[in-house]
């Protein structure tokens, strides 16, 4: 059994948030596989993807304080700057981060750990909506 | 053919440490896989998996120098610290690193070049056992 | 229906390289799946595979100073330093990046978005040929 779903994330902040409902929400086949693979891959190179902890806000806020100052803006080493200070550093967070996530399933839900959630990592400051091509495959329920 | 199968991986000191044997060692079925995939989700957020050298210690070692300098504990940006000194880092660590890892499977073995190994990254002084979940899947031998 | 494909990818300089067409020129199969999902794995330790932007030469230039920033040559807490002074910061920038790239595959060929390309991140001197082995599976077109 094979799934292949776009999923849009809506717009947000830059930032780390959490998506796991909403790319869930997006699939709804996935609750039919008893046993398999879900694959998600970012197709922007200017936000990403990664596995994290699903409850404090105060996590996500320091994922920001620290990208933002490992991958500062206005470093007078950047050549790529016409589309905007925020531009380089978000393509170097993400592939410091990773555009895809392969995630198991069981008995029709991802099977994350108790504290994992997926993040959306907005690295630029108006991103606006992003895409998420989500490939999933295994057995299907009885 | 479908395996889904969970790992414990024993407790380990904070640092870098081999388990690839300790991995394979818990999935006896995936010596009956002829050609195919096996995926390991490393279901913590403050611990991580990485394919690196698989030969000297030193490397190893180097590796926890980088990333304590690189993510440092203590900084006065952290808002998140009511876990402990280590536990922000090691969320930030294991986003860098990664959760997951996807390896070839070639005649019932891990397809790996020769100088590679699995990592487990502990990032937590004291973080107790691990859980991998490993889900292979390919063409059984004949 | 399943393809396992040993591609060399040709010696280049250090540096971050599109590698896109040389992977898919590689396994010529990947044109008969319908949908599916290709698996990369890089089989060295001292190079390493991510998703970025497919355009300006500008940016990949700016990873090569980013990286070459965030991990130095010769700092004083490398103890693995007898494969030279650039061997220690290449395995960790192999762990930052990634070795390992799943992208989905849609009527014959990768779902990449469209600014998307594939990366071999060089992070030796001189790193030689690379060893890429390509596993993908999915439903063949009729």
């Amino acid at each position: 059994m094979w799934i292949q779903r776009d999923v849009e994330l809506a717009p947000r902040a830059r930032g780390f948030h959490l998506v796991t409902r909403e790319i869930v929400d997006g699939v709804p086949e996935l609750g039919r596989l008893r046993l398999g693979l879900a694959h998600v891959l970012l197709q922007n190179t200017s936000a990403s993807l990664t596995l994290n902890e699903n409850a404090s806000p105060d996590v996500r806020r320091d994922f920001s304080a620290w990208f933002d100052r490992a991958v500062p803006e206005g470093a007078e080493y950047w050549r790529h700057t016409l589309e905007g200070p925020d531009d380089m550093p978000a393509h170097i967070k993400t592939s410091l981060t990773g555009s895809g996530l392969t995630i198991p399933v069981r008995d029709g839900r991802l099977a994350l750990g108790t504290w994992q959630g997926i993040y959306l990592c907005e690295h630029r400051d108006s991103g606006g909506a992003r895409r998420a091509l989500v490939t999933a495959f295994g057995e299907a329920a009885g």
